[in-house]
């Protein structure tokens, strides 16, 4: 037996009882006659005590070998502690030792193992491993597992089944981010791996299960931005006889049941907006709503003057920084700057400050009257002592560089409480958006997406104007879950296609087992998918998701723990009936 | 709203409510002024009324352009039947029906939607949406949902945390079955999908997780036998700080529990038989014990006797048929030409016929006394009426071959009873097993497997009669889990590795971040992994496991519904660097 008790678990009350404890040695204090060593496993720390009076000189020279991150054995007595230590879960009692054991000993580990570490990224992702040891990664892999199992007793006692899709599918010519898998029994031909279990899901309403999810590793090969992983994990979730606000509702409860059992907050009934209420507002269909800086749209207050850069833009849209009013010349400067880098790239900025004596002095007085300014600060909800800061050009552009600023600006005001939850669905997506590079039409979700049936005239004549019955819920200014109704109509569901410039042919080429399946009497369905990383994340007040997964891959979609991908053997290869072909260029 | 109830859940007492269902039309009785319709879900099924006195003609009309599997949303009244059906959860109620909606039609199903279906294995899994519908089919996924319920519940209880490991992972030279993925960040490299999760569940410990679990995917790209799938699910599970007792009883606790909760089977301790044992007493590692037939050797008492054939075998071992002494002459030469097909391999077939009066008939009568099939008989454990079959040769290939006979005529006597359970521990495997063709030394389970203390004294000089610290749990005759203590001590691990044929480079080639991580403190760790396809399986009294896959493969690896795997676009090949070599032989 290698103990008796974990090192969280002992108190006072176990004062006198003979223990067996084991674990990493955290720290040692040596005062010559005196060694204390606190003992680390999950569970906690616990004091030990090596007594030159009471403790066996083997032991104590024992003792003295061991360093940080030895594995040891100890058996001894459970002692109150003449000083406590009201940090410690066990602070109360020390375990005087009359016998231990090395069970492994340790080189010294290339970073410190303490909640506050001296490792880099790059060094505590190569030994990840040690890193789980630290207290802020451990802690957040447990409450990623208490996620997950009140997700899924949440759902089981509604009525759903946890069902496992294939992990082996098919590509589709659309996927081109699709992952592929050589098959070694049929020579030539590959499997896919999913991006998403959707067409499964789809398949299993179809099939009767009414209610279906899944915890579920879905997989993109795609370049990485930051915080992405080639492999994540949804929550995938499909309801058969439902419209959207029966869907709504359910995963609605489910959030809300997360946000008081996880997160220790009551949220009432979530708000919605429609995708373009979110747009003129925000900027942005996944708004932040946990402060305001809302935007307000100046054309009509601003144009028609002789500041020709307004009166030239499509939009001219402000939002109000509260209390930055003061800002120095060197400060706006600044934040003009940080609009016109690359990444944002606005034109420029322009600034009124609203004066706590309510006068305004802008970078625009030349053009405009303290009149205007104080119908522009009604606009934008400014109060003396806000910076008004405007923006204008290409609608979308500008509203996407606002909201930009907005976040940035709200970062930086500390207006982002991780502790404040503000839920928020958007709904109302259009059902197509163009391709900025061909102009083509595309599915803003998934082909199977249903149009609103009141905007299904204009799908042959203005597709752009449909809307879909598809929902985003939002959290605290990131998108966690989406989903939509699906056509479960095979004449709407054709003239979808259509409308996506699918011949029929092509459509049965891609889509062919699917729109069998829906000739043999498809419920209506429909569903969301929570992406859990970012929940966990978000649930737990952070914005990282690599920390909330035991093995991430970095941002090359590499592992550098284990160095993967790696080359392969040429049997292997052979085998695959496969050989590399590499360009001049590579 | 498309239902206020499901169709399996309307009583008597609702009688008068008036209700709206959806579901299949599973079938229709038109009687002129009368049509009865069953209507189905997920949940049951409820008879539906359409009376020309009581319903608008409209209706009338409409339901009978219905036909199977069309989907209709109903509203109507709940009255009490007549006739009632006790077969129905719903069988006291009708709904007589005032208002109709065909929500999808359907075309005729290419077999019938019944619990007895006229669809064959191969359209069934073409039409896989289809079959879901059958009680039979659907009810097997409910009940996985309920046994991985279960053991989330059970360990989560128990302190494991549920933590996802990576899919992407590293080819390594050994594992010339893994499933490749090949990377477009990095031409040329691949990632590899996990024969299991082995070598990070060891991490974890390393990482101090203490106890982890998951349920996941594995893939093993082999020549599949019957009823193996290239993809399969584990409950995967590890423990650290524990010996091999501790891991035994706590997973004999949730194998206990599965069977009471699950199974409503209560078992007491489970047995636990050597490796030994059970290949002399079953001639088989996973021995089923609900039945007896045990091999008796037979060696002392047949030998030394005239008859050549035994006389020369390294092994004579036999077994007693129960009630089998009346075989007639053709069905005793039936048994022997089974014993003779090539998948079995025996020689020939020695049989006595311990006849109700206690007299003898053997086809070896002219070699021996009754006083020697006395003898026989006692040694393996024969009645009056029992036939005794004798098989002998080599003993590897003797045992195996009479563990055959053993299992084939249980089946036939009917001695498998599906509702039974008999758990069973097998301990003390061989650490190393010999490559029948290279005559190598190759790891039993895995080379992280710890050898017996006691044992290790022989791992350089006689390493086959190293016996390891791992252990399978067998049910009903069946490997339902397997595991063993790790290594977690550096040098024991390298005279693993030298006892395997790896060089020192070629161990740190292959396994060199695992025993990197053993460098820092690993502490003792050991654990199990079920196969939860098959455990499934077993639970609800069946061996099939593909039933218990919501989308199974065909023997040849192949998803015959979506029709995968398959060819991929060229681009897509191109954009991988990858070249497909067809040998002409393809």
């Amino acid at each position: 037996m290698y103990r008796t008790h974990t090192n969280g678990e002992l108190r006072i009350e176990n004062s006198g009882e003979t223990v067996q404890l084991s674990g990493w040695v955290q720290k040692i204090r040596d005062k010559g006659f005196m060694i204390w060593v606190d003992l680390r496993d999950r569970y906690g720390v616990t004091q030990l005590i090596f007594d030159q009076k009471r403790t066996a000189k083997e032991i104590m020279d024992l003792v003295r070998t061991v360093g940080r991150e030895y594995v040891v054995r100890v058996e001894g007595k459970v002692i109150e502690r003449e000083s406590k230590n009201p940090h410690l879960t066990t602070g109360a009692v020390e375990v005087l030792v009359t016998d231990m054991e090395v069970l492994n000993p340790s080189e010294i580990p290339p970073f410190t193992i303490e909640d506050d570490t001296d490792g880099g990224d790059e060094i505590r992702m190569r030994y990840r491993y040690l890193d789980l040891r630290r207290n802020p990664v451990k802690e957040k892999l447990i409450f990623r597992h208490n996620v997950t199992m009140a997700v899924r007793n949440y759902l089981s006692s509604r009525g759903f089944l946890e069902i496992e899709t294939p992990y082996l599918i098919k590509s589709t010519p659309e996927g081109a981010r699709d992952f592929v898998v050589p098959s070694r029994m049929h020579p030539g031909e590959f499997y896919a791996l999913p991006q998403s279990p959707q067409t499964f899901k789809q398949l299993l309403m179809v099939g009767g299960m009414d209610k279906y999810f899944q915890i579920v590793k879905c997989f993109r090969d795609e370049d990485l931005r930051a915080d992405r992983q080639p492999e994540f994990t949804q929550i995938d979730c499909e309801m058969a006889f439902v419209q959207q606000q029966d869907v709504m509702q359910m995963f609605e409860g489910l959030t809300r049941y997360l946000l008081k059992e996880i997160a220790g907050v009551e949220t009432g009934e979530f708000p919605q907006m429609t995708y373009d209420q979110a747009i003129k507002r925000y900027g942005n269909d996944k708004p932040d709503i946990r402060f305001g800086m809302e935007f307000g749209e100046l054309n009509d207050l601003a144009q028609h003057r002789e500041f020709e850069v307004f009166n030239q833009a499509e939009l001219v849209v402000g939002i109000a920084l509260p209390n930055c009013a003061g800002y120095s010349r060197k400060e706006l400067d600044k934040l003009t700057k940080w609009v016109k880098r690359p990444q944002i790239g606005a034109k420029g900025l322009v600034y009124v400050k609203y004066n706590e004596d309510g006068s305004f002095k802008s970078s625009v007085d030349k053009f405009y009257k303290a009149s205007d300014f104080e119908a522009w600060a009604d606009r934008t909800g400014a109060s003396p002592g806000d910076l008004i800061c405007i923006l204008s050009g290409p609608a979308s552009d500008t509203r996407a560089q606002l909201s930009a600023l907005r976040m940035e600006m709200a970062e930086r005001l500390n207006l982002r409480n991780p502790r404040e939850f503000a839920p928020l669905w958007v709904v109302d997506f259009p059902l197509f958006e163009t391709d900025k590079e061909t102009g083509a039409l595309h599915a803003m979700h998934h082909p199977f997406t249903a149009p609103k049936p009141e905007d299904r005239e204009y799908l042959e004549t203005a597709p752009l104007k449909v809307r879909a019955n598809a929902y985003d819920l939002v959290l605290n200014g990131n998108e966690v879950g989406g989903g939509s109704i699906r056509i479960h109509d095979q004449t709407l569901q054709k003239r979808m296609f259509s409308a996506l410039g699918f011949t029929s042919e092509e459509a049965q080429a891609q889509f062919g087992f699917l729109m069998n399946a829906f000739k043999y009497g498809a419920p209506p369905h429909g569903g969301l998918a929570f992406g859990l990383d970012r929940l966990v994340a978000l649930l737990a007040g952070k914005e990282i998701i690599r920390d909330f997964i035991a093995f991430p891959k970095n941002n090359s979609g590499r592992d550098v723990m284990i160095d993967a991908p790696a080359l392969i053997d040429a049997q292997q290869l052979e085998e695959l009936h496969l050989h590399i072909r590499m360009d001049k260029e590579d």
